[in-house]
């Protein structure tokens, strides 16, 4: 380009005040607030502030290192700018509406999370490796190793899940076959008054030690495995990064903290945690190296970006769910409404694979296990399959309905409820050892429910009927059991399993009436503990347990209709509850066809409920991992731009002034503009007059993380030739993911003046728009694009702003 | 924007030699053709050409009248400018590569498609409508109706589906009892010397008479109709406008064109046209008009642009896949499949919907129908479910895998054919009539080969074994049918379903490899005629012969293996072949589990199956469907850039120079241009020196289309106080999509220097990339995007050349 001249070359004399930017009063005007302080001091107001050496460092010194340095969102205060003092220190004046508009969300909840970059970063060093595979077979070889490292995936998420499954049922076997015995012997048969203070207490006890320690591992090791982990995952998908989510560390914690819940018998699943697994297992195999163990097996090193990786994330998600469920179709489905910007037919297929692999593998283990030949493990429909196809008439579909609507009222209350739990706990448990107290006490308190229950309620069935494991006496009759104790003594799972199969008249009205508002409750005091445990089983268990009992009712009332097969509404109802807790209508309707093996012809009132469910649920709240991505700050983008944004202008919703860097700086201002504001992304102008960089025109955009490498390796001008016959793109890729932060670059002498050429790191094409374009617009671009930095320019090509992702939540 | 002053104002005295731009000899020496003759008769060469009165009109006269306007490539010649001669007409000097690199191919061909404009023109009168529905409750009601049409999309295909069905079923039981019965009365029993003739003859009366009147409808009223139409769909889908693919007229002599093939007994099915039935319903309901009946029900007006139409395609036609295998999640992914880069969850979640809604419909009519109660009716599987779960051993995978290689050789052998036959054929059988009297011929071949072959082939079997519907005796004892016969008489989707379900022993050796020989050669002639046929049935049909006949091959060699189930090798062999003619692979796996009813567990060796034939045959050529697009010249946008493409930038694909047309221009130099010319997206310059356009600032695009409703309109400066208050985006909508032609306009008196002011209906925001962005970056932003031109422009602002569709495909 012609016009690319550099202002600057590297021998001018550049004096003390090159550093600072006079920007013009209107602007200066408003600016109030330093976006990098951590606790709204303002340090900068109108340009006349000066600098003192006693302010404490600008970085939040409450976020852990290793997060420290990128670890604010660009956007919180992009805007920056430097003005004059006499220190010539340059100082940030930020303007930022965001900051503003959060103002009454914690800084360092903001400062958790930032974007990944989707936006493959096409520089010369980029271009330069394209240009040399172009020779060599390497794009064909790395197409080869995408496939087999998606296989991988398939097969590890695939024997991850199934050790978490048959642990957890072999020590639920042992538990409540131990339970079991005991009850038997203290309860004398045909003695109406045996004690049931021991079995109480050894229940107790196998109870609460199992979750004490999963809870200890998860609040002591890891926090960020308390819970399903599907919003985390959702969230990774969507474009933001969440520290430590994807590490093998976190995958151990995860196994074993849901293990112990589990087992311990708290109201919760596995197939969340499951997901995550898939997620880890994905991000870790990808890369070829562990952070948890510090290896580097200097592998796959062409997949270290944003991009390759959140494509294998999306793949180990898919597994992820497959070996949760058993349900293929339903993991692809699974990561598909959850990234659906960003796909293409490739990466399409290579998901399925990751879940067919994965779906495959679950078979063969599982079928080894439990030693069944010629693959059939019907096991896989983890929620059983139904033998006869269910059949519905045309005026059951307005029941469905109603039913759905019940699901979406029972879900969205659900919500709400647990929403408000979870925030009393947040402000009245605090502290660690509180946490594992407060999971200890729910397992208890579950016992204690059962118990009651078990003891009042009077629920004897004959023996043979039930398919039901553990069979338990109790206060019966011989050759009968009791039948709450057989909804309680299993994991949540089999009951869900039982109350979609039990034959007709397995459970009086008072018993599941009973069981439906514990669980109901205890699900929703469950969800939030520190202990790691998904919510689709016990969602589904509600749903089921109120499904049957509507059949039952309706069945009583009309005791001459036959179409009232108590598992079909059992089925309804669960659909019904998990549309209206969840509200992930495509995949979820493709999981329970699934796992429960129902013919086509059934979808239709399976999706009658669910979209019921969620539309009423939807005018009510949102769904719970959405409200636990809000509750977190995450800063998640929609699938539309949200309805307030509808006429604004790009205009409106930029942030400015921002912070430029010329295609040829000197290395100290990068330096102290990289110290003193943490944005993640500065456009690179040129043909700028002087140093009045905010009037250039734009020619790229750097990223921090690589301004950081440069300044560490000594990519200068003056010394060009020794760094660049082996300076590549891998230069910058061995420090993924975690790049290192400004405080471990030695302060530069300002008197050397190096310089900084961009021309050959920068990302030459950074997408565009202009300062008129419509929101919507550029929302529709930001997000089929998976863009981190939108540059907002005028006409003549000179920056009028920047938008990035927390532009268009927020505000 | 200050700087968007206009530079000419509407009073100023425009001299004569204003029309003309000087450009610089470098660029006019390049000039060498001008690409809107349809005959590449250079027109102008070096500038100094003089037009003449004799030079026969510009525009293509062989293209019809309605589609002539926008009929051209806006790449085809994207290049144009305007030079200097004595009568001061402007003229175009065009460099296309594009047209220089299609030199081979005619351009009758080239102009028949267009690109389709899926990116939202925001220009002011949009804004203004936005900002008008703001107010009311308007874009919840849009979101209402969107919903309301997709469930009529999805009943109305359903029942068309269902009428093509229920019809075909009806005739052909017809058909074949009468043959049966000719059968029985010609040939006596326990005599071997029997007459066929006189059944023959009668057979062949029943096929070439259908036939003809199919082959005829399908010449002589809609030739768009012919084939599957699957490859037009997929083009539709991609982006691409095919004239008269999604009108109502089509639609008709489609379904009575697929009842007369299938009844006449050529070797296609049913499942591509009801594909495509479901298009066309998707795009005549959302538009509230019809073209056929010249009808506007002025209902639906807002959905009147290419996004929102193709959004509803991509419903209709999984809707249609739906209705066609009873598959609604199979038809979701089909549409997923073929359009993967414009998605969102809304979308996905409405496709769904209409392919629920579908499939319900149909389960009504079909149980209704066939008078089943309680909706269980089992047609839904139209290649009829597998009662017991298909299970298979270990070692059997790589026997799956093996049977994949074969169909990917065989279906590459296949394309490869077909696509030499119907090269011949379009050489060789111009004329229509010739036409009809080739697919009757087929027909009539197809019927002697079937005799000849249940003539000399002895294949009785004990009758009640084999569920055929029409045992035919023919030279057998009582109590046993003609095998053979029993293949012949009946469609060929129920011959599918006689593949999967007959018990082993169903067929001779001899017998199914003579078939499988004939229908492999039958069904490559007959795709290609001129006739309403899909290749899905008669491929699986090939397939599950072969299948079928290797496990019968192996059991007669290991007859001590059980595995070898022939229903389990015939649907594993129509997998393959189905992978190997089609490559469609993920809707195809879940199509295939959807319509047999397989348990997920068999997922992995189907899809086994399908990887190995796609991968083996892509090695050889494309699938038939991309085939028939290449030869159709359709510029369909691979899913990712071209190899040759990789390393180069936007500088080498671009088409330069570029006719643009000033914020504020004179009606006549507009007139002009779109007379001369035929571009349809003309960039809108700003800051022009005198009238040196191409040197000016991009400050938008403007259509075609729209120039042309302006000038029509009479859109001008000079009265606008008469035509603004009334006109808004309706006046545009009005008439889309058959937008008139520049011949419909009124020649301009250039006397009158009426003004144009775009700025109020430009799309202001267009994409623009740099000239050293990289084809690949380009590449996916235009297609996430969904884009139809993109602006190449230069750090200045200025335009540096234009890409469009072809640009990714041809050069």
């Amino acid at each position: 380009m012609s016009n690319k001249q550099p202002l600057i070359n590297s021998d001018d004399e550049l004096s003390s005040d090159d550093d600072v930017i006079i920007i013009d009063k209107a602007k200066s005007s408003e600016i109030t607030q330093n976006a990098s302080t951590s606790d709204h001091r303002p340090i900068a107001v109108n340009g006349d502030y000066q600098n003192n050496e006693d302010v404490p460092p600008l970085l939040p010194i409450d976020i852990e290192p290793e997060t420290a340095a990128p670890s604010s969102f660009e956007s919180i205060g992009h805007a920056g700018n430097i003005n004059s003092n006499a220190n010539s220190e340059p100082i940030f004046h930020v303007r930022s509406r965001t900051a503003a508009a959060l103002a009454g969300v914690p800084q360092e909840k903001q400062a958790q999370y930032e974007s990944l970059d989707y936006d493959v970063c096409e520089n010369k060093l980029f271009q330069d490796e394209q240009l040399s595979h172009l020779r060599d077979r390497f794009s064909l070889r790395t197409h080869f190793i995408r496939w087999i490292i998606f296989i991988l995936i398939g097969i590890i998420t695939a024997v991850i899940a199934c050790t978490i499954d048959i642990v957890i049922e072999a020590l639920s076997e042992l538990k409540y076959n131990f339970l079991k015995s005991s009850v038997d012997e203290n309860v004398p048969v045909n003695e109406s008054g045996g004690d049931l203070a021991l079995p109480y207490l050894w229940w107790l006890l196998f109870s609460a030690l199992p979750v004490a320690i999963g809870a200890g591992m998860v609040t002591y090791i890891e926090p960020i495995t308390a819970g399903s982990g599907i919003p985390q995952v959702k969230s990774y998908l969507n474009g933001v990064k969440i520290p430590r989510i994807v590490r093998i560390k976190t995958l151990a914690v995860k196994a074993i903290g849901v293990i112990t819940s589990v087992v311990g018998g708290l109201a919760g699943g596995k197939e969340g945690p499951m997901i995550h697994a898939g997620a880890v297992v994905a991000a870790g195999i990808s890369q070829g190296k562990s952070t948890t163990f510090v290896k580097d097996f200097r592998i796959f090193k062409a997949f270290r970006d944003d991009h390759e990786k959140r494509d294998f994330v999306l793949g180990g998600a898919a597994a992820g769910v497959t070996a949760a469920f058993g349900a293929p179709i339903g993991g692809m489905l699974f990561s598909l409404e959850e990234a659906a910007s960003f796909w293409n037919q490739n990466l399409i297929w290579r998901t399925l694979i990751a879940s067919i692999i994965s779906s495959f593998t679950l078979n063969i283990v599982l079928s080894a296990y439990h030693g069944v030949s010629a693959l059939t493990f019907t096991g896989l429909f983890n929620l059983g399959k139904f033998d006869h196809p269910l059949t519905f008439e045309y005026f059951e579909l307005p029941l469905f309905m109603l039913l759905g609507v019940m699901g979406g009222l029972l879900g969205a209350a659900w919500n709400s409820l647990n929403t408000h739990i979870n925030g009393f706990r947040k402000r009245f448990v605090p502290w660690r050892a509180g946490k594992v107290c407060e999971a200890v006490l729910v397992a208890i308190l579950g016992v204690t429910l059962a118990c009651v229950m078990i003891y009042y309620i009077n629920d004897c069935r004959p023996l043979g009927n039930d398919p039901t494991i553990h069979p338990v006496q109790l206060f019966c009759e011989d050759n009968e059991y009791n039948a709450v104790a057989a909804l309680w003594f299993q994991t949540p799972e089999a009951t869900v399993r039982a109350l979609f199969h039990d034959p007709p008249g397995s459970h009086k009205i008072l018993t599941l009436a009973v069981f439906t508002v514990v669980y109901y409750f205890l699900s929703c005091t469950t969800f939030g503990l520190n202990v790691s445990l998904g919510v689709f089983i016990p969602t589904a268990l509600v749903g089921a347990a109120w499904g049957r009992l509507v059949a039952m009712l309706l069945f009583y009332i009309f005791p001459q209709a036959q179409f009232l097969h108590p598992g079909k509404y059992a089925l309804i109802g669960a659909a019904a509850n998990l549309g209206g807790v969840l509200r992930m209508t495509i995949s979820l309707s493709v999981i329970l066809m699934e796992t429960t093996g129902v013919e086509t012809s059934f979808f239709f009132p399976l999706i009658i409920a669910l979209i019921s469910a969620k539309w009423v649920g939807d005018y009510f709240n949102d769904g719970i991992y959405d409200t636990v991505i809000e509750v977190n700050h995450v800063p998640m983008l929609p699938w539309e731009p949200l309805p307030q944004y509808k006429g604004l202008t790009a205009e409106a919703i930029l942030s400015k002034p921002v912070v430029c860097i010329k295609l040829r700086d000197r290395a100290h201002y990068i330096y102290k503009v990289l110290q003193k504001c943490n944005h993640n992304g500065f456009p690179v102008v040129d043909d700028v007059q002087d140093d009045r960089r905010s009037e250039g025109r734009v020619c790229g955009i750097i990223l921090r993380s690589q301004l950081i490498v440069i300044l560490l390796k000594s990519l200068y001008v003056e010394n060009q030739r020794f760094w660049q016959p082996e300076t590549t793109i891998q230069t910058f890729r061995d420090v993924y993911p975690r790049y290192p932060s400004i405080s471990s670059v030695r302060p530069l002498d300002r008197k050397t003046n190096y310089t900084v050429d961009l021309s050959m790191f920068m990302n030459p094409s950074p997408v565009r728009v202009n300062t008129y374009d419509s929101v919507p617009r550029i929302f529709n671009i930001f997000r089929a694009l998976g863009l981190r930095h939108l540059l907002v320019i005028n006409s003549e090509n000179r920056i009028e702003g920047i938008i990035t992702r927390r532009d268009f939540i927020y505000k």
